[in-house]
């Protein structure tokens, strides 16, 4: 009888971070997939996920709608709310043997709380990490919730072992994320199509940037904005830019994103939503510096060594290799560090969250681990 | 301007547990207090709480009906889900500046997940505990969501400085419960009048038996109930019985309970549902033994120097005074207790839980305490 | 590629009334089943359905918990709202090409506002009937929701089409629940075995009592049934009586019986919770007279020609055939119409609710019909 | 003591068109207004209300956010039954004797779901009219629920009759949308302030153009918006052009919008999301024709005399004066109807919807009627 493992992804970057882990499941002899698709991947305005999904082989896929419109604070509430009964339902009806939930974003909190609610071995994959935002609340959060942790690093296993979680269920097996990147990483024939990218002109050199809100500073979310746009328009580079997250700020960020798009006419950026996995990290390995507040920067960009230009709170206290500069929102600060990253070029890499076989490994611990929901603090 | 003060209230045993917070969170010049009854205290055949409320002059208090038909799991996921969505738009219309949830129950994670996710500071009364069941997983997850931790013992306080909260938010204030058990101590005419038990006949020695299900061992609640039955009726004590929470496994002890009631025709065991705090303090102020595994054994009765024999994991890892003896569910060990307990009588009072003024401590934090929604683990 | 039919059954009496239908879909060539589960039938307390229908070769069944205690009436408009959203994932997820809902209890609307709002052809079953209580605003309602109209009398299709529904749409093809009471009815070896009903001993006569709550008459739920249960203790004749549905008003019932179990001591009234769907028909048949306010004495019993009594206001209004004696919540009247009943016998049988072939003919009919959800009324 | 009326507005249009009678209600000696706000128009991005209802005197006012990300039909399901759990909620906290819902917006079965199922009397405005859309269902299914009935017409009143409705529930007071046009209508100083419209310069004539999704033909949303364009880039008269509301269809119809903005640079147009009620019904009044499929053209147009072309099935039906041309979602039937009305100019003044004093006749009726919530079919 293969072990049912019900992985919930909740957003597109979620996915790209744990395809592997999915091959890896649903290659294995003894485990069986169940993939549940929520909250905004599911809709086309935010890059909607099935499609891809369903192309790179998985099927079938369980859907649940939940995304409230995400204009407050009170959406994302009740979008978890809303998540926490349905997956209920799923799970259910699917009966898996382990719930895995990815990382921080205010959604997991669903899976995480249906899970643990309803006596199933719940594993969570990225917890021990340090970040701002509601992520370092959520991520700290899910991880009492857990029954066995998957990290990336070693100081987020000693983080956890600190919090109080049993040493023998915190398995070190670095990010799956990275094994993508390392694929993408090793393969000297890929580059960035660029022609993909209509309206934009290809490039020799070009920049990316991934700004998203931080919802514990709305109040600062059009400043940090303009700091930032100013310093890139003046930075007279090519640019990539995705659009923000579908978090409490987007709409706000969308609003400038369009306004500065209107006023403008600066035909140097080029505004994204998506891209699928491969592309995005051929774009992030290729590109001079990648600027912003995502975690891409720490994370894949350590092991592409991309230069990386982090701003602000969101990512404070992650954990991060030599490739990261730290800033505040300050145009001039930004623009700095950015040359100073041009200066410098591409860096070695970093194996520091992985070293390309954590979907195996964390699929073989599936496999085989003790299976329990009873747990208690070590001190 | 005051600052509006919500205290959510899922369960009969927590409001009698915040009572004297309530009250002075309502007296306080600074404090508004925004009142909110949800989960099984709204309904009567679980004790309803909204008539005593508004008798001990609460008013107005805002309801919340969320509470799933509980015969499983799936049902107290679903009643969180529902308490998150529900408490969002409470939140939204209210706009308190401070929210506040107790102990560790599964709803409580209702109100934290709301709050947090909607940037309003957290405080949480009853953190910093070990136990077993769902509430160990709950209470830590709730910490981790919580701006400001107000809590009963000093090793509670350390327990949450291990686990990474930053030590000026950890505020060891005691037990508000402690608060209203000193004063039901203190006061020598006060004594539980047997005559409002109906169908109880008066009797100089009683024992009291409080046993929750444990929803993490379901498949050993009828064990465990028989385990309990046997030994009481062996004692052939008056016994007063209070029946079960309304948690997964609680239809079962129900069951088994009218089963009981009609087989054995036992007329030394009365069976209740709840009394009003300050009765219930009296009841067990007086009982030669207190039996099972309520937290009440652990807490209240570690100040009223209570005898108590506690059985099983629910209460395994609590910090407790030496008025407690644990053992397994096994009828000779608990009969073997309970009559140590018996011959050793009354215990010494212990302030391990508090000194009696945490309710007033907490209020006066809540008025003055910087206000914020920004935290990260400190390690 | 077949019709995917999707069947809501939110009630253990719906499942008993469309199982022929349930059969007919599954064997038919060109429609697949997809069958939901919900509301109460789902719990054990309420008769859990799921047993039942496993054995009834039912598999796989889609289990949707939406139960909310139901002590007031905003636990019905909770249950629903939940049904709409969790129903509206499940037919995401499944796709149906029609859904079926059936009769008028609270919860269908569930099913018809979720299909409805997302498409899909809705179509309803006992439509166009007249009653009392919530359920006569939540028929008609359906019906107006629905794009197609299985009906059980000829008046019906007559009333629906006075509504202004279109009449092609509006098929008289009898209710399904006739087919199994034809089956019995027509089984002459077939009899009630008492033996399985333990604690009652065998009877030559007995009467049945099935007496459900007026939602919209919840202030008289008393003293409708002390009424009721003073006219069958004056009868002295061995009684089966049913527990109610788990509508408001339920629980004050349960109390009255519990009450009446404890005090009464009358060991002639044997309370039961329900039968398989063919024990139940075989306990009406042979029955002296069946009394209070079920749809079964106005709809399975006019085919068995079964005395029926029935009281107050749920059916008024609804077609019946001539087996049916009206009165009032008035223990005299009661007593009266019973031994009158008595004194008449059974009735003949009466084709005025079908004629045995309904599952058959609307299954046919889910198959080749063309489906629309473009509907206007006729004038 | 009293009467509470609790009115659940849900769109931005449904506010302009009870605000006389949120007047009324307000100012009524008997009456006590609870105005709940829930759906897009508590959204900015959709013109949020909450700002302009505070402004109209309005407060406090009870906010319920329910919309989901409306790319499907799938979120308009699970908002109406989020809706209905929630107004669940405040209907118990508020404890209304009269709920009134408005018109046909799928989002109203909400309210009325909520009230009827809590035995809370329910009336309906602007019920008894006919259309196409999924407005036809729900419109319908809403009066089947509902206690009284407030119409806009005598043949509305005819049809409810008809529907098996109970006459002397059904109250021909016209619709209080036409008060307020009387109000601009005859108010003789007021014109239109074509400056307040940034960006669109002053125009001496110009057309007004407002189109909706049509829910049920889907799959027709782009070429319907193609064939409308087409006509109106080819009438090249300056055009005040609203976008659509949030429904089933609206994401893609904006998608077009902005295609067309970004590679026609139509000068001419100008897009507009919302005005305030006073403003809106100016610029109604002052145009040269009102194109689309707004019930705007079939309801206050014909007071004010705007000469309408109604494009396509959703007004289908609906009763409408001699001011209204109708024709198919095709290029040259538009422009050539449009042409014809341009040549007539303004109507003649119609009161089919009202004569002006509905908002005021509804408030006493609400004083004085006699309230239940038991009806039954006349038929």
């Amino acid at each position: 009888m293969k072990r049912k493992i019900c992985v919930v992804i909740t957003a597109r970057a979620s996915y790209s971070r744990v395809k592997t882990l999915l091959i890896a499941i649903k290659s294995h002899p003894s485990l069986c997939l169940q993939l549940v698709i929520t909250g905004s991947c599911l809709l086309e305005k935010y890059g909607g996920l099935t499609k891809l999904v369903n192309q790179d082989g998985f099927d079938p896929i369980i859907k649940v709608s939940n995304l409230l419109e995400n204009e407050n604070p009170t959406a994302a509430a009740k979008t978890t709310g809303l998540g926490v009964i349905e997956l209920a339902s799923v799970f259910e009806n699917v009966r898996p043997d382990v719930v895995v939930t990815v990382a921080d974003r205010y959604e997991t909190m669903s899976a995480a709380v249906a899970a643990s609610f309803m006596n199933i071995p719940l594993a969570h994959v990225q917890g021990g990490e340090v970040t701002g935002n509601i992520d370092e609340k959520v991520r700290h959060a899910v991880s009492k919730l857990a029954d066995v942790h998957f990290v990336a690093t070693a100081s987020a296993r000693n983080r956890l072992i600190a919090m109080g979680e049993v040493p023998e269920n915190v398995w070190h097996t670095g990010c799956p994320s990275i094994d993508l990147a390392i694929q993408i990483k090793n393969d000297a024939a890929m580059r960035f199509d660029y022609e993909s990218c209509q309206s934009f002109s290809s490039a020799s050199k070009y920049i990316v940037v991934m700004h998203h809100p931080v919802t514990t500073e709305h109040g600062f979310t059009k400043d940090q904005f303009c700091s930032l746009v100013n310093a890139i328009s003046a930075l007279h580079i090519p640019t990539f830019w995705f659009t923000p997250n579908p978090d409490y700020g987007a709409a706000q960020i969308l609003k400038e994103i369009q306004r500065y798009g209107e006023t403008s006419k600066n035909l140097k950026i080029h505004f994204l939503r998506n891209l699928n996995p491969e592309s995005f990290l051929k774009l992030i390995k290729h590109c001079a510096c990648l600027i912003g507040n995502s975690s891409t920067g720490i994370r894949e960009a350590s092991l592409l060594g991309t230069p990386v230009v982090n701003i602000g709170s969101r990512q404070q206290g992650r954990e991060r290799s030599f490739n990261v500069i730290d800033v505040d929102f300050d145009s001039n600060a930004i623009i700095e560090a950015v040359q100073n990253q041009l200066d410098h070029g591409h860096y070695d890499s970093s194996i520091l969250y992985g070293n390309g076989d954590a979907g195996n490994q964390i699929a073989d611990l599936l496999a085989k681990m003790k299976l329990s929901v009873n747990k208690q603090i070590t001190y």
